[in-house]
């Protein structure tokens, strides 16, 4: 018999919404473009039972998919847990058995296994689709083989035996012109291991290589960016150690004394190659791309100044400073030449972002000319009457349309009782050019208490439909359009 | 391409609740009864596609059933759309493609056959287990029947082929020391014919009479009283003719200058045995229970004293009265002795109800104490800020149990900012004395927007329970409690 209380963000538009159903034939407002055919799968966290612990990091809830499958003008919806061996450990003892986001020594003694971590991943954090097949990844474990079809949970995936190491990042990247998978895993030999290895296959999904080396100091490793050339990997103030995670606390400490890194890697190289570039205190969770033009290697990403998450605590016992989450797109310049670990920063356009950045994915690792991301366009009103605790002043409430050959921001409003979760790019066909396409991500709408999706036509940053859901949906981390001919939809 | 717009009730939480889904483990308040273990299964209407006529009955919308799974004090909730004929032929083309309530003359072309009124049954009225199958119902049609382990639609049932006639009774009574089914069908030989026929089933589901004889006039049969002896068949003014429907309408209208009629047959008795009691405009939907003492029948009943639904027009085209639908707890007496065809009519207890009458249903036909009905009552304050249209003053925030020993009325009140749905009452053990269980039913949360299951002690009139769901679940006609023993839950 679950009990919530209020101990998951509370109630109201952050009540659980933990059940599994569709919805067929979608109400819809507008038009829904009849070019658009395959499906925005997003993939979130909801707690099937309360955590254990009260203050948790939510990224510790349970992994739940979700998806919106277009076909001729026509959306239906799916949603469903993603049924991890937690999950099912869980279900099986009708209670929460897991302690601490990524902390072993805190789960309960029936299933607590510090030497196998990977095996309590909620696979929450991002879905991704390669050689036919959907998953959603967590960068604490395996991915977990999702049917495109149903949304069910295959299980767990090791890439028919050719991953090697315990972790499988949440941002692996696809080559667009290649087809080639560059993925990676970190705390790779165990928790709080500071060993990285990356890996590469070919668009058959057979693995070519990999490469081990290890992180300066052991962090977390969201995302990368790469160029023809090389990979990107930031570094930044994240750290987390086995003394600690026995104390029982959280995996992730934030270190306002520790550099944030680059390192960058030559696609064809060695651990031996590895340069690290070193800055100030700095929070780089995710890239919006990277490209070589010479001997420079520059990168674009919304990034912080310090700890972006209030649930991962400093390592000092300080406060959380909210300001330092706040993200501008910067432009970072690596010089391969110069024989400093130095390199140039700065900041792009004046307007600040969420993290969560998105390209269209066509170009990634090439020149490109746009950078999506929401913010919160405080020229805009919003019902503060209907926007719940934490919301005021500061609501995700458009999406931005960064021109990098203007350094321009063109943007979305969503409407004045909503924020907008992670949107992302789907292209009106495979050939058409670059940002010609169209916007699309999760509207909660706080009047209503029900989640919208809203598509955008990118071109113009105008509004062509938005499907209108009866319920509120979990919330996102990330979500992506995998067409048709990425995926066998039902 | 679904577009609602404002045709089904607007906005708010009379919104539309288009899907399907499981809630595994549900969120609990207080504490389930270990000892309820069964199902409260519930069927409503919910519009897959919009109304074709925007000013159409709700009776008209697609049937949604709905189950409340105990087991052990966990609930499970699963909610189906029932697959008639009629929702998958709407389903195949895409679009609406029934007309208005009960009325084929104006469906689409494609599915028009004024001669099978059945097919265009959408079973959104009530439940119904017998020789352990369940089914939904509705009094145009056959029973769907549906799987209890799923809720997913078997198909159209006439009891292997025993039925006779076109359609078959929401409210089928079951004799609860026999067994015995006794069921009815009303125009029951087509379109606005005033043809009755009943039909008596042994436990073992085993066909064993009919009688067939006509109504005084075609009118709205509901539901019936049975007791030991005698069946009783109220009839009021809603009345139906072919030429009417020919010219395009709904079904019913209400004419204010019929008699309302109150029809008893012997249970062991032919067509030429029914007498036909009558008495002024009033309307009878529901009964609680009725008994024959000696040579006396009586039966009490919410009822009311005109036309209870908006939608059905007055013959006469003249406004309609928000009063007529006003029910209080009547007891009519019909002395079998008397010559005449008169009757006595009394008010019980003074306090107004809904028309949804219910009782502890293993004293159906006998002597009996208990009557329990929601009600509004006016001394416990509704948030009306949060109420919607048409809510406002006369919320059903209450279930009364009046006890017929006393005329005495104890009261269970939702809450502040909650309208009840009808409740059903579940026996704590097939033995326990009448009265000694629960109520249970769907409270609309109008301040969270969502629904709770309420269980509340019948005998205490207290809150045991309440099951919290993460949304809105579809508006319900009729649920009942189904105990283990009755049907195959998964």
């Amino acid at each position: 018999m679950v009990s919530f209380g209020d101990v998951t963000g509370g109630r109201g538009f952050g009540a659980p919404m933990r059940f599994e159903g569709s919805v067929y034939d979608c109400e819809v407002v507008g038009k829904v473009p009849t070019s658009l055919n395959g499906a925005f799968v997003r993939v979130g966290g909801e707690w099937f039972y309360p955590p254990m612990k009260p203050d948790d990091s939510p990224f510790n809830a349970d992994g739940y998919v979700s998806m919106f499958r277009f076909r001729n003008g026509i959306v239906d919806y799916t949603g469903r847990w993603v049924r991890t061996p937690r999950f099912e450990a869980d279900r099986k003892a009708g209670r929460q058995l897991y302690g601490y986001y990524r902390n072993p020594f805190t789960d309960d003694p029936s299933v607590r296994d510090p030497s196998r971590p990977n095996l309590r991943t909620v696979s929450n954090t991002n879905t991704f689709a390669f050689d036919g097949k959907l998953f959603t990844l967590k960068e604490d474990g395996l991915p977990i083989r999702i049917d495109p079809k149903t949304l069910e949970t295959v299980g767990s995936y090791n890439f028919g035996g050719q991953w090697t190491g315990e972790t499988f990042t949440a941002h692996p990247k696809l080559d667009p012109e290649t087809g080639e998978m560059i993925a990676f895993g970190y705390e790779a030999s165990g928790l709080a291991s500071n060993d990285i290895v990356f890996q590469f296959f070919d668009k058959a999904g057979k693995k070519k290589r990999e490469v081990r080396f290890k992180a300066p100091y052991v962090a977390m490793l969201h995302d990368i960016a790469i160029t023809e050339k090389h990979i990107l990997i930031p570094v930044c103030g994240y750290t987390a150690s086995v003394e600690r995670l026995r104390q029982g606390g959280v995996h992730w400490h934030w270190d306002s004394k520790l550099p944030s890194y680059v390192g960058i890697l030559p696609r064809d190289g060695e651990a031996k190659d590895v340069r690290w570039f070193k800055g100030p205190e700095s929070s780089t969770v995710h890239t919006f791309n990277a490209r070589t033009v010479g001997n420079k290697v520059i990168m674009e990403a919304p990034i912080g100044t310090s700890n972006p998450f209030p649930f991962f605590p400093s390592i000092d016992g300080g406060p959380y400073n909210p300001l330092g989450g706040r993200c501008f797109l910067r432009r970072q310049t690596f010089d391969l030449n110069s024989k400093s670990d130095g390199f140039t920063d700065e900041v792009v356009e004046g307007t600040d972002m969420t993290g969560l950045g998105r390209i269209d994915d066509r170009y990634t690792g090439r020149d490109y000319r746009y950078a999506y991301c929401g913010f919160a366009d405080r020229e805009k009103p919003f019902d503060e009457a209907k926007g719940g605790p934490g919301l005021k002043g500061r609501v995700t409430n458009s999406y931005g349309r960064w021109d990098l050959s203007t350094n321009r921001l063109a943007t979305y409003f969503a409407g004045d009782a909503h924020a907008l979760q992670e949107g992302c790019f789907a292209p009106k066909s495979p050939t058409a050019p670059e940002g010609d396409g169209y916007l699309i991500g999760v509207a909660s709408n706080y009047r209503e208490m029900r989640s919208e999706l809203v598509i955008i036509d990118a071109a113009q940053m105008q509004e062509v439909a938005r499907v209108i859901m009866p319920f509120r949906l979990s919330s996102q981390v990330h979500g992506n359009w995998f067409a048709d001919k990425q995926l066998a939809f039902a």
